[in-house]
């Protein structure tokens, strides 16, 4: 399998058919561990790094996986290659921008990632469309466990895994869901959510995690701390109680929206959707703009004929590097901008 | 004939048919009059006011006019239908807000319009599509003749025609070209444009007149001074020099955006029509904005299939007192935009 391979379709995650999908894009479980009889990477020489490559990719072919992963070297790659596969949230900015020998092992549906010397020697992801945390914490669980079957990862017993960074340190887990949250937006009810998140510490990023802003009404919450909790408790924390109470929130937000705003509403639902299927150059924060307002109006069905899933693989389509893989070569901002309003335009449905 | 009458169709001015009418929108010439045995306005009483009335009404009967004309009292009109007159630009928003008795007589093309105890006892108004000056001259002059003919104008040998505002004594003409100059917008250019009609001692005005903004990128081009210049002379100077080098300054300025931007040209002109085929509630300044961009669109056949004279239409019709009278009751401000935004709607052809 190549990059290529994954360009032509839409990675599971996205498909928008998971519970909540109509808010909870996604849910996203890693897990970080280093093996036991290696330096962590700051201080790994580019031999070592390159054991620690062959020591794991060997585990994963020992290991009694469920599905198949396909190893991505990244050294083998180019720019635009390692970008899609950011964009595709299979590897990390870092992960993309990095050096020295490195690799991704993805699966075929893009529901688990498992990254080779980016942070830590192993970081292990698996992701699904909606509220998905505990079949994610199930699946997660059973990898971590058949390729420690195969080789020894870094534990101390009294603080449990040992990662890079010690924030990560204990159980090395990170519960991230992606939430689509335009109603709360509009109405200016968001900060108090944001408010809540960072009074239970919990982490607030964009589309593309750390650092990035919530262009287009995404945020992404996850949890921060990972040493005296279980995984467990955390998972149900998220499942149980967090994420369905902004859900909550979110959908009486839209209710009311509909209930006192339905003009205002459709009026931003519309001219998003106008402006999409007419532009002749859009810039991508515009269009993930714009694309959220047409999401929210295709969830709460005052736009039809186009379904959930088309509007995410929309997001997915309209980025940098899909646009270049789209057209074979590389396109500087301004053939980008234009190149995306033509995408747009075709996928929309208006021939002009 | 009554008000109903005119709203169900489009004044000959706004065909968009007259010479230059991609740019010209309409040209149009009014004589300013007062009878001589009355005097001026503010210092008649009622009775005077209704003699005055009374004398221009039969002259109006007995001259040798070409075309006839039909006698609105605006005593005996609504709020609504006064303001369709000023929309049609048949009146001005003075005659609408005023009191006392006042009329206006029209020609069923709506290509002139009587008006009698506006500031002046007789204001005479010519009015076409595209540049046509000399030929509203020689209509206006017959007009003036013949109604001339029938009772006495005040007139002193030395000075010409008195008015009751100092500005207007002599010829008492104005020679006003409404023009649409988005390219000079877009380019910046219009300021220079407008500074030098300013050294020509010229009024640029908005869409109606006297203190109002040049929305949607209309500009009304006015001679000041009436004294001291033959009518011939004022009119040569507009026909032949005025107008026709800003004509070609917004013509070159449209070259230079096809050319040089064609892209951001094409996005403003379709974005323009993706919000106003789309959107559910439209304020009438960004209307006229967008109507605009998509005239100009239009004009320079980047957008096909609708002519320059549906967009002229629109922009008569998409007004406060036109959309009452579509909708036969009186609409608030908010309804007005929901109306509006239908309107246009069933109107670009998006079946929403």
């Amino acid at each position: 399998m190549s990059v290529n391979d994954l360009t032509g379709k839409v990675g599971e995650w996205l498909r928008g058919i998971g519970p909540m999908a109509d808010i909870v894009i996604s849910s996203r479980i890693r897990l970080a561990r280093n093996l036991a009889n290696f330096p962590f990477l700051c201080r790994a020489s580019e031999d070592e790094r390159r054991e620690i490559f062959r020591t794991l990719t060997e585990a994963f072919s020992s290991a009694k996986l469920d599905h198949n992963t396909y190893l991505l070297d990244m050294e083998e790659l180019d720019e635009i290659d390692r970008q899609v596969l950011v964009e595709r949230h299979l590897i990390s900015k870092q992960h993309a921008d990095g050096e020295g020998c490195r690799g991704v092992a993805v699966s075929a549906s893009e529901t688990r990632a498992l990254m080779i010397n980016e942070e830590d020697h192993l970081r292990m992801q698996v992701l699904r469309s909606g509220l998905q945390l505990e079949p994610l914490w199930e699946e997660i669980s059973d990898i971590d466990n058949q390729i420690e079957a195969q080789t020894s990862f870094a534990f101390d017993e009294k603080l449990g895994y040992l990662t890079a960074c010690p924030t990560n340190v204990g159980t090395g887990l990170r519960v991230s869901v992606m939430l689509h949250l335009p109603a709360l937006k509009m109405t200016g009810e968001i900060e108090k959510v944001l408010r809540a998140a960072k009074d239970l510490r919990l982490a607030v990023r964009g589309l593309y995690g750390e650092g990035t802003d919530a262009i287009g009404d995404f945020y992404q919450i996850s949890n921060q701390i990972t040493l005296g909790h279980s995984e467990e408790e955390i998972i149900e924390k998220f499942s149980e109680n967090i994420i369905p109470r902004i859900v909550e929130y979110e959908r009486a937000a839209r209710n009311a929206l509909a209930d006192e705003r339905s003009m205002q509403l459709d009026d931003k639902v519309w001219r998003a959707y106008g402006i999409l299927e007419n532009a002749r150059t859009m810039a991508s924060d515009e269009t993930l703009f714009f694309l959220s307002h047409v999401r929210m109006g295709v969830s709460m069905g005052r736009l039809q004929g186009i379904d959930v899933g088309t509007i995410n693989e929309l997001f997915l389509r309209i980025q940098p590097a899909h646009l270049q893989k789209m057209h074979g070569h590389a396109l500087n901002g301004e053939e980008r901008s234009v190149a995306r309003a033509k995408y747009l335009r075709s996928r929309l449905g208006h021939q002009n």
